[in-house]
């Protein structure tokens, strides 16, 4: 059997579970290449030479030639590859990159900066902290009240909208970013992750250490 | 004449400038409405029935029926509407997109929180202020270092990536944020700025105040 043509660079990290969840709900195959942070390998010059930014996740497509970096990105390559994932009319395809983007650019970033100041930085910085809590905490709301109408982010259909902002929310839910108070996220949270293949996402690339 | 189909809700801001300028950039009709920011328009119960999370830009499209947030978002669907400035081939459409990500999750988001706590933050915050200064330059570094090698952000064509950036940039430049140490970004820079529907795009809508 030949190498699969889809080859992704990623660590056990939010924006890499977005693609690993969407690979394995895809069901479309490839080959995972573990980019150990913990050990710079994101620094090294044959990553860089990938992504000149340093960052995970990134896909090589060898059936068509093309590099992808940015998660987003990404997302949108593979479910245009698939035909899968991305709403089934022009209205739902529109709404679910709308989400889709507002993840990826008013919520993930703000949560990456909410974890930094809460848990990474080495003086506390009470200011930011505050700022990134509520930043992160108004996200959690919009989308609470967002769900409260329909059962996924882009309207009928679970789409890469929802594997985006799940991804970070396993993170920020793990590390005590509390959504408990908005109901329907915490429902659609809840039926996002009972999913097979986000089970397998989540668990891959299996940790560097530890069980 | 009957109104336009595309109605942009925007104010004079980074993220609004992108949508001005694809317009232009396009020569789609369409109707502006000014959204005052510093009025508190962005809150009224109107306009969060079009994007709950309270930002501009917003655009509607009657033609099609459809209601767009997240400048990203917007400038993907009027690429996708216009059948412009998103690459030649879909290897430059996907560098375009990853481009357009890089700005929309790595770099925009950064840019924000360098202004907040450099231009608007009541308490000085020297690690934060540190911080983001750190980040954003180094997103200016990875511009530059791809800028060297190709004249568009995706590659032998002026796109949508090089307009989101460029709209951002235009508003750091303007509160000091240096990038005079990056020639291939600067050379690019200048380009982009002295395209006329830029500066068309970089003066919607009129300030409120002033000349």
């Amino acid at each position: 059997m030949s190498d699969p043509d889809l080859i992704l660079y990623t660590d056990s990290s939010p924006n890499g579970f977005k693609i690993t969840i969407a690979l394995e709900e895809m069901g479309l195959p490839y080959s995972l290449r573990h980019v150990r942070i913990d050990e710079g390998e994101h620094q090294r010059p044959e990553f860089l030479a990938l992504n000149p930014h340093g960052r995970i996740p990134v896909l090589i497509d060898r059936a068509t030639g093309i590099t992808l970096f940015e998660s987003a990105a990404i997302l949108l390559y593979l479910a245009d590859k698939s035909g899968q994932l991305l709403g089934h009319d022009a209205p739902e395809r529109w709404a679910c990159i709308t989400w889709l983007m507002f993840h990826s650019a008013s919520m993930g970033p703000l949560l990456g900066q909410r974890v930094h100041f809460e848990c990474f930085d080495t003086v506390p910085n009470p200011a930011a902290i505050q700022r990134y809590r509520t930043l992160t905490e108004a996200t959690f709301v919009t989308l609470d009240q967002h769900l409260a109408n329909q059962p996924w982010l882009g309207g009928a259909t679970y789409s890469i909208a929802d594997i985006a902002t799940f991804a970070w929310l396993h993170i920020a839910q793990l590390v005590g970013f509390d959504f408990s108070q908005q109901p329907w996220l915490s429902q659609w949270y809840a039926q996002v992750e009972q999913r097979p293949a986000v089970q397998r996402g989540i668990r891959l690339p299996a940790p560097a250490t530890g069980p």
